[in-house]
């Protein structure tokens, strides 16, 4: 059995004595099978004590028959998936299903309910996640190289006129011609546009001294890459130099004490993390960050940890995370840069290598 | 006020007097603003008696302000969204709180119940978004228009030696230079592979006397089109003929059960159309369908109203919806064909217009 199974097995038995996983990137995880959609619910796992499941329907049978180590459970029109699981909560005589309550829905837990009590998974796979082998690293590095090629392509392409979509649509193709994909929808902002962090590219055309903010990310073997970068078109502000440094300089000061924490063996709080940049912001007159200053990123693009002025937890060496902060002004624009980070025993690792050097075009 | 927001309105004050509206098609269908994700929650909905919210953090706020109509509730890391529900249900003395149970949270349901009394909110929603207006259904004839150019340039892409992947990424890079996007991963499947209706696309290579399944859809103005076309590289085989014709049979003939219902004013029952395609399948020796026979489609892909064994409600005019039988083997294949039709006061009229007889290339 693969380590990943066996660690989520070891939690069997206490408050409860089987797992239910439902979402698509914590199926990957457990399988590596990649096949199910992330839009409509189309299978199940289910780890007991005894034996691993997947329930899935006639569409998926075939190939979910072959998931190494599960048994295959068939789901029909005639059989949903409630119905399903009585049958091996009855044979392996479940008495407390452990669910996934960020994922599974509400006419989902109907159906549930009525055959096995549940509890809350307390995000137990996720917590596993946080924390990369080699070769989740190997595949977020391979990602993030390709991202920076999909920088320094469409800097090349930002010309007077152009509009945000085709920025974004040109992005988009230059990852699938390297035969891979998006791992999100990428965000393009010109001049005021780029005050909304997830602005959705539309049709503005680029005008002579707009800034032009990029955020994009790559998919490759599952894992995600992210960066951020804005660039000016033509030539930035004064004020628009100061804010971009005042950015670049809170990213640097989080990564410094997060370095400084592991040389000198202190825990390092993801909340303190985010204070470092936020605090160094408001020191030099600028608004507070409007979003966490990072997250965890894997087979989702936001996953564990989250780097935020709510955070609990603690950064620890294998994690893959983004430190992303940002300055905003409704009328003016926004400036965030976004780069991502292994953490190692000699401190933060930047992933990420396009230049971050301020950019007139 | 817009005649969606009052046919949603009209709802309030029987069993509950508010809605929760959650998903993203659901949001664009009320508010034309397509700018939140779909990955995680960033904004909710509330139509009291009074007023319409719209409830999003600091990222959105800005654009949000301005969907017309709604007033905007900001939340935060401070201030989650079941803290700022609780304002307003005090200030509206809300009772009784719709939800949308295929798509809230457990998590979040922890959050609005701690708040508020909620019930299901009955698909109302849905249920109105099956009827397409003008508009809708110049969008998805769009759609269909551009699919069946895809349809015809991919055709000439088919070569030997090229893989699943090379295809289904040319198909998208295809729509994303027409200025659109993909309204889901195209499903791309040689030989065997297209046993499993849903196949993902892989680095299997095209030999001489596969099948070539293509299952793919636009995204154009929000709205989707989908189309399924089966063809043989180089020659079909008797059997593959005669499963490619039953098929196509038993597409044309759930159409003609339409047709005489809306001649002859029968009510039209969805389970029934699926069971005219099925049986006439079955009567050819052939295995059953292993999925529904068709589903409604418009700001989702899948969508109301379904056509399946379990099909409970009827077909209307105004209605989109995809008729697409198929026949697989799990050694051999599948073939499917998928096209979309309007209903009519004539009957289904076809949307999609690609080519529909065999073709060995």
């Amino acid at each position: 059995m693969n380590r990943r199974l066996q660690e989520v097995k070891n939690s069997l038995g206490k408050t409860f004595d089987a797992i239910l996983v439902s979402s698509i990137p914590n199926i990957i995880y457990l399988t590596n099978f990649n096949g199910f959609s992330d839009k409509e619910r189309e299978a199940y796992l289910l780890l007991t004590k005894n034996a691993h499941y997947v329930f899935t329907d006639g569409r998926y049978a075939e190939v979910a028959s072959k998931i190494k180590g599960f048994k295959l459970v068939r789901t029909s029109p005639n059989r949903n998936f409630g119905q399903a699981l009585k049958g091996i909560v009855g044979k392996e005589k479940i008495k407390k299903l452990a669910i996934d309550e960020r994922d599974i829905k509400v006419s989902e837990t109907l159906q549930i309910k009525k055959v096995v009590k549940t509890c809350p998974d307390k995000n137990l796979i996720e917590k596993l996640r946080a924390t990369k082998d080699t070769t989740e690293i190997k595949n977020i590095q391979a990602a993030c190289r390709l991202g920076d090629q999909v920088f320094e392509y469409i800097l090349s392409e930002i010309k007077l006129g152009i509009t945000e979509k085709e920025i974004a649509n040109k992005i988009e193709i230059f990852i699938l011609q390297k035969g891979t994909q998006i791992s999100f929808k990428p965000v393009v902002a010109f001049a005021a546009n780029s005050s909304s962090p997830h602005h959705v590219a539309g049709n503005t055309k680029l005008k002579k001294n707009n800034i032009v903010l990029l955020d994009f990310g790559v998919k490759l073997n599952n894992y995600c890459s992210d960066m951020t970068r804005v660039v000016f078109f033509k030539k930035a502000t004064d004020k628009q130099k100061k804010i971009y440094q005042t950015v670049l300089e809170a990213q640097l000061k989080a990564v410094e004490f997060i370095k400084l924490s592991i040389i000198n063996h202190r825990p390092i709080n993801a909340s303190e993390v985010d204070k470092i940049a936020r605090e160094y912001i408001k020191s030099q007159d600028f608004p507070s960050i409007p979003h966490s200053l990072g997250h965890g990123i894997g087979l989702d693009v936001h996953e564990k940890p989250s780097l935020s002025p709510k955070s609990k937890g603690e950064l620890k060496q294998g994690m893959v995370f983004s430190i992303e902060p940002g300055i905003y002004f409704p009328d003016f624009g926004g400036i965030r840069i976004e780069d991502l980070f292994l953490l190692t025993q000699k401190g933060p690792q930047k992933m990420t290598s396009a230049n971050n050097k301020l950019i007139e075009l």
